[in-house]
C-alpha cells in the first residue's frame, strides 16, 4: 500500500528535477540554495509525505534525544506539574519525553528503568516508589555513564544528583509556627519513612518540638499513605480521645489528609483553629477551598522539574558536568491562612 | 570511555567462550540453550551492561513502539488520569508513550504534531488545543495511515476515531436535576465554543430549559476560561445584580469555578443551595472538600485514557480497524451532592 513505503530525498529530488544533494541542503534551509528554491523543495517535501530522519540520524548519533521519566504515579497534582515544567524545557531544546509510572511499586519501577534502558534514553529523570530501598536497577545507567537526576523523592548515590526542596527546614518552620501560635500538643500524619521526603519532615517537626522542651506522647506520630481516607481515620482516632488527651494542633505531611481530617472534625463540632489547629504540606487547589483555609507550605512542582530537566539537558550538551554536584535544593515557603491563626497579633499574613 | 563502547553479543560470546548463535538464542530464552547456560548468558549479558537492540530493532521492522500524545497541558486533573490509564495500557503492551503539551495554542500544537510525526511514533493520541480550529496539521498522518485517536477534546475526521463521554446528555440531566429542584433562573459557566466539550453541555443545558419552557436571561450564559479566578468573577457579577434579578441555580462546565464562585457567595452570606443551587462537572477533589459538598458529573479520565490507548495498539496489532469505528462514549454519571439539593424528598442521593 502507499502508505508503507517512505519517500527519501531521491523522491523529491526526481519530482522537482534536481540534484539529490540539493535537495538535502534546501531541506536543511541551507543559504547555499536560492530562497525560491528552498521553498519549492519544502513545499514538495511536505506535499509527498516527507519525513525527517529523525529516528536514523539519532541511531547513526547514539544519541536518541529522549529522556526517560520515572514517577510514582502520574496521576497526581505534583508529578503533572513536574512533567509540565519537565516538558516547557525538553521541547524547546528538541528532546522528547517518555514517561512511566511505577505505582509505587519497586518491580514495577525495575521494570521501567529496564525498559528505559533498552531503549536507549540519553538520561533519566527519577522519583522513587514508595518501597524502592536498593539503586541496583539503575548500575546500568550508573556504569554507562548515563546520567540520572532524581526529583522530590531522591536517594544519594555519588553518580546521580538530587533536585530537592529543603523538606527538614520547611517542617520545622511550620511546627515553630505553631508553637508560636500557642500550640503544645502537636500531633503529626507523616508518610514512608524510606523516602527523603517524608523522613525529612518528620526529623524537623521533632526537632522544633525538641528545641522547645515540648513532648511527643505516644501515637502522636503516624504514618499512613496520606490518603483522604487515612485523614478521615486520623480523625477518628482524635475523637476517641478523652478530650484532655486530644492534640491542639496537627501536622500533615500533605494537605489531602490534613484537609479530610479536618472534614471529620468540623463535622463532629470542633472549632478549627480553636480547638485544633491545622498545617498541611504541598499547596494544593484543596487547601483554598477548605474553611478555614489550610496553612500549608507551597513549593513548585513545575520548576523541580524545570530544574531537573535543564540539569539533566546541560549535561548532554556538556555545558555543565552534573557529576560534580550533589543536591540542588529549590525554595519552599510557609504559608499562614486561618487554620492556624490562634493569635489575632503576631502572625505572618499571606500576601 | 569505556562507557562510549555498546557491548555486543560477540562480546558475551567471548566472555563465556560459547557461540554468538548461542548467545543470541540464551538471551531470547531459547528451550534449545540448556537452563544453566541461559541463566549464565543472561548474568554475563547483565554484568557487561549489554542492552538489548529494541532501538536498531525497531528501525528495522519501520516500527517505533511509540505512541504520541498531545495534550493541552499536562499539569491538569483529567489530563494526568488518562496519562496514567494510557500508560498502564501502553506498558502491558510494549508500547512507549511520548508525552507534549500544547498550552492551549494551536501554533505548539502544530510543531508537537510535526516532532511526533518525524520521531515516527506508530500513532497518536490528541486531546485538542482550545483554538484548534482547521485539522490541517494531521494529514501527514491521516494521508500514511498512521492511526489518530482523539480523546475528549474530539474532532470528526473519517480517518480517526474519538473517545468522549455523552456531553450532550450530561448536561442535559444536571440540568433537568436543577429544574427538578425548583430553579428557574439558571446561570451557565461554560468554556470555548469550539471544543465540543463545552458546545455540547452548552447544547444540553439550553435543551433542557427549552424542553421546560424556561427562559435564558441575558448574560445567564458566559463563556470563560472557567479558572478559579473566573469563578470569582462570576460571583461577583451575580453580587451586582438587584436580588429579584439574580439566578437562582448556577451549572458551571467545570468545578473549579463553581467551587470559587461558591466561596465568594458564601463569603457575601448567599445561601446555598436555598438562595442560589449549584452543580459542576469533572467531580475533582475540590466538589468533596467546598461546603456544601457540589453536585456534578463523574466520569473517568483514566478510563477514557485506558481505552484511547487500548483501541489505538489493538489497531496497531490488526485486532481491530478503528478506522470502521466513528466513536466511542464512555458512561458519565450525575453525582446530586448537597449544593443543589433544595427539595429533601424526591432526590437522588449519592451512594
Amino acid at each position: 500500500m502507499a502508505e508503507d513505503k517512505e519517500v527519501t530525498i531521491y523522491d523529491i529530488a526526481k519530482h522537482l528535477n534536481l540534484s539529490a544533494a540539493t535537495v538535502s541542503r534546501g531541506l536543511k534551509g541551507s543559504s547555499l540554495i536560492n530562497k525560491n528554491t528552498r521553498k519549492k523543495i519544502q513545499d514538495a517535501a511536505k506535499a509527498l509525505g516527507y519525513r525527517s530522519n529523525t529516528f536514523a540520524s539519532n541511531l547513526r548519533s547514539k544519541q536518541s534525544l529522549t529522556l526517560g521519566v520515572l514517577t510514582p504515579r502520574l496521576n497526581s497534582h505534583f508529578v503533572s506539574a513536574a512533567l509540565a515544567g519537565m516538558e516547557d524545557v525538553a521541547s524547546k531544546e528538541g528532546y522528547r519525553l517518555i514517561i512511566s509510572q511505577s505505582l509505587e511499586e519497586v518491580e514495577k519501577e525495575k521494570l521501567n528503568a529496564q525498559n528505559m534502558f533498552n531503549n536507549r534514553v540519553d538520561g533519566l529523570l527519577v522519583s522513587l516508589a514508595a518501597n524502592t530501598e536498593s539503586l541496583e536497577h539503575f548500575e546500568p545507567f550508573f556504569n554507562r555513564r548515563i546520567p540520572v537526576v532524581f526529583f522530590d523523592r531522591v536517594a544519594n548515590h555519588p553518580d546521580s544528583i538530587s533536585v530537592v526542596i529543603d523538606n527538614y527546614t520547611a517542617a520545622y518552620n511550620v511546627t515553630k509556627h505553631l508553637i508560636e501560635q500557642g500550640c503544645t500538643r502537636i500531633m503529626h500524619l507523616g508518610g514512608n519513612l524510606l523516602r527523603n521526603v517524608y523522613s525529612d519532615r518528620l526529623r524537623g517537626f521533632k526537632d522544633a518540638l525538641k528545641e522547645h522542651d515540648l513532648p511527643l506522647p505516644a501515637k502522636f506520630h503516624q504514618v499512613s499513605n496520606l490518603s483522604s481516607e487515612a485523614g478521615t481515620q486520623a480523625a477518628e482516632w482524635i475523637l476517641s480521645l478523652p478530650p484532655d488527651k486530644r492534640p491542639d494542633a496537627v501536622f500533615s505531611a500533605n494537605d489531602t489528609a490534613a484537609v479530610f481530617c479536618m472534614l471529620r472534625l468540623k463535622a463532629a463540632g470542633i472549632k478549627i483553629p480553636e480547638q485544633i489547629a491545622f498545617a498541611g504540606f504541598n499547596n494544593d487547589p484543596i487547601s483554598l477551598v477548605i474553611e478555614p483555609n489550610l496553612t500549608t507550605v507551597d513549593y513548585s512542582g513545575y520548576n523541580i522539574g524545570q530544574t531537573a530537566a535543564k540539569n539533566l539537558i546541560n549535561h548532554l550538551k556538556g555545558v555543565i558536568d552534573i557529576f560534580m554536584t550533589d543536591a540542588i535544593s529549590l525554595r519552599a515557603e510557609l504559608i499562614v491562612r486561618a487554620s492556624s491563626m490562634r493569635k489575632t497579633s503576631d502572625v505572618r499574613r499571606e500576601k
